[in-house]
């Protein structure tokens, strides 16, 4: 290519990623260097952090783009965004930062940007006045589907419709079940984030403000939102999972009251035990649960498995909920025994990824086998096998000549196996 | 001292292993050598496991003897205290094997010998078959609190008195509520073990069987049991805690029936929602709660607090609750800024431990600091502060000069605190 033509191909990269034009940049990707700078020194990054095009940024982050390079004024991509204050842009950006900084393995559904600020759920003339706050935001829900602005053309993802509180009416408000999520950073004065229900009129006034709006079943859905709203989804959804399920005092039977932003119920009887010391039944339940990438004795060979509800072809790791009086470490070679019969020695915790349906927490591992002869609890499992480290590379990349493929990669198995594909991770 | 007075000691020192004298044994442990051998090559540890004298087993490890090395006819201790069939004592030794070959930290509360077996927690006629078990073993519990037997001059330890099913009246063991801990091993032909909680005249026939058994309050009574019923005791008292508080449909308020030895609840009401799909309310309760080490961005020094509750002059690691949607990683840089106003960056898992009251999973981690000044939340804390690592290690040994110290072994802050004063994991 001469020399004019690459520095054309180059401005339309530019120009692509200044535009939030995501077909052309990928187009361009393979052709030309992710960290050309323009004549003031500004990357296809930094014209995306600067108009705020969220899919742009992801795009090249996963290319590999340098993330904390400066361009000629010494900013980088992050203080661009919040110069201009795109927060979703911003929040990506620092989060990746944050990432790299601390060697962590960020999961799906587990970014989260709102500090929760706690104390103030307890203050509820403080959350009153947050939620006539112009400044506050609303997502609404109903019967657990969120309210969502589906793909278009520019964003390839869901994302919540927002609300103020003047658009909702005074009804909708006034619940106690509204659940205050949190705030926009840690600066008291920053603007407030809540969940809620709708009923009556909600749904209708909801269409009016966003016609495109549609209140989604939230799996699989939810799995291509915005990383940031996935996050904020995981925290309302396990919430209002547990609102519609526990309405009742596990230990009378009454019926119980919501306070505290949605993060507590009381009991209405008074005379309940419930109401003497502390105790885990006023509060949200999350369920530890455990599942494992397990590695062969000679190390060359991985444990996938096919539960019966799976799709055809796909494998994935092994998993189980955590019981009262365990630790993760028997825990998983509990499970992996009883559901493959493989005995397992050492247990190297790698990452860990909210799971919103209701409210589990995936404990993820890396699972060192002592023995290799495979015997199927086939209540558990249809089949497992040991797969070869090419064999799952083929899966993973979408190759497999048979078809067989993994989880998605806002599943934390599909990260365990990644890490364990890749060879470079500290947990092998 | 003369070569005859050396053999002498020596000699003393494995007669009081062989004979459990405990007392003896320890006034030697400075001037002896712990591997010292007899003629046919038997160490105080081997001596030890012949007679399943447990104490002297824990206290020889403790002092860092060889637990692998073998007598003249090749074999282990824990090879002679599975032949002389003493079960607590091999449980100790083969427990101490898996922790240095899998280089895990086994907390307090977390070593339960017992397989769990839930698939026969689903059948009822084979619980049934095993509750009429000569073989069974059963502990027994009066509103939560465990019949022991207190120690005595051999054993320092509390540990469970042991009843078979023909000591106990029909009435008892017909309950739906008899909890089935699980199998002695993997063999299915193994001896079973369950809870009972005694009513009418059963704490009457647990005091005639074992006049010295008392039913104590089980904290902090069960932090002074035998390492194997620790554990034992953790999944028990977590389970009857569990059935003792929920016992109405949290759906919708009906009472609820105790099924599967005591692992799940169903609902009396057949219209009920949670008779369809599957949701957590039928299933015991298990809250993930994060403790952590921090340590100071010199390295030098890491933050301990004092909670309002603790004894005066106690300090000890952040710790607080995982709530609905969030990642280990971000729920320690959460709680320690909330706690403390110190930001965390990287956060690495250390081990885990269950801390059965009711039944929390507590995730102990080593967090790393990016900021040093200490704003603490009065709510939360009395004081936090910085402790230099000669410091904390003179809190650990009981030697600090104004009488400051730290929770003691059992606990997980123990461990988390000890590793990073030796300093010498992979953690650091
Ligand atoms: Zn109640
Ligand atoms: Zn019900």
């Amino acid at each position: 290519m001469t020399s004019s033509g690459v520095k054309q191909f180059n401005q339309k990269f530019l120009d692509a990623a200044a535009h939030g034009n995501l077909d052309e940049l990928k187009s361009l990707l393979g052709a030309v260097d992710t960290d050309v700078k323009s004549d003031r020194g500004w990357t296809a990054l930094m014209f995306a952090a600067r108009n705020g095009h969220v899919s742009i940024i992801s795009a090249l982050i996963e290319k590999g783009c340098d993330v904390q390079c400066m361009n000629s004024s010494g900013q980088t991509a992050l203080e661009i965004a919040q110069f201009w204050n795109h927060k979703d842009a911003a929040a990506v950006l620092s989060q990746h930062k944050e990432n790299v900084l601390f060697d962590q393995t960020h999961n799906y559904y587990s970014v989260n940007p709102l500090y929760r600020a706690s104390d103030l759920r307890k203050d509820a003339s403080a959350l009153q006045a947050l939620k006539k706050d112009g400044s506050s935001k609303f997502i609404l829900f109903e019967e657990q589907k969120p309210f969502l602005l589906p793909p278009d053309g520019e964003r390839r993802k869901y994302k919540f419709a927002l609300f103020s509180c003047n658009q909702l009416s005074a009804s909708l408000l006034d619940q106690s079940s509204v659940i205050f999520l949190g705030l926009e950073t840690w600066d008291p004065s920053s603007s407030a984030w809540f969940a809620v229900n709708v009923k009556e009129n909600g749904a209708e006034i909801a269409k009016k403000m966003y016609p495109e709006g549609v209140f989604v079943t939230p799996f699989p859905a939810t799995m291509q939102m915005e990383g940031t709203h996935a996050g904020i989804f995981a925290e309302a959804h396990s919430i209002l999972c547990w609102l519609d399920r526990y309405k009742f005092c596990a230990t009378c039977g009454s019926p119980q009251t919501v306070v505290e932003g949605g993060y507590k119920q009381v009991c209405s009887n008074a005379d309940c035990p419930s109401h003497k010391g502390v105790h885990n039944t006023c509060y949200p339940r999350v369920d530890p649960s455990l599942i494992m990438l397990v590695v062969s004795p000679d190390k060359k060979m991985c444990l996938l498995g096919r539960q019966k509800r799976f799709p055809p072809k796909m494998f994935s790791c092994l998993a189980g909920f955590m019981e009262p009086g365990e630790c993760i470490e028997d825990t998983c070679r509990r499970e992996v025994e009883e559901e493959s019969g493989v005995k397992v020695g050492r247990v190297s915790y790698h990452s860990s990824q909210p799971w919103p349906f209701p409210a589990t927490l995936m404990l993820g591992c890396i699972a060192y086998a002592r023995t290799d002869v495979i015997s199927v609890d086939k209540e558990e499992l249809e089949e497992a096998h040991w797969f070869p480290r090419a064999e799952v590379a083929q899966m993973l990349a979408g190759k497999h000549p048979d078809g067989l493929f993994l989880p998605p990669k806002q599943a934390i198995a599909h990260q365990l196996i990644k890490t364990w594909v890749a060879g470079s991770s500290a947990h092998l």
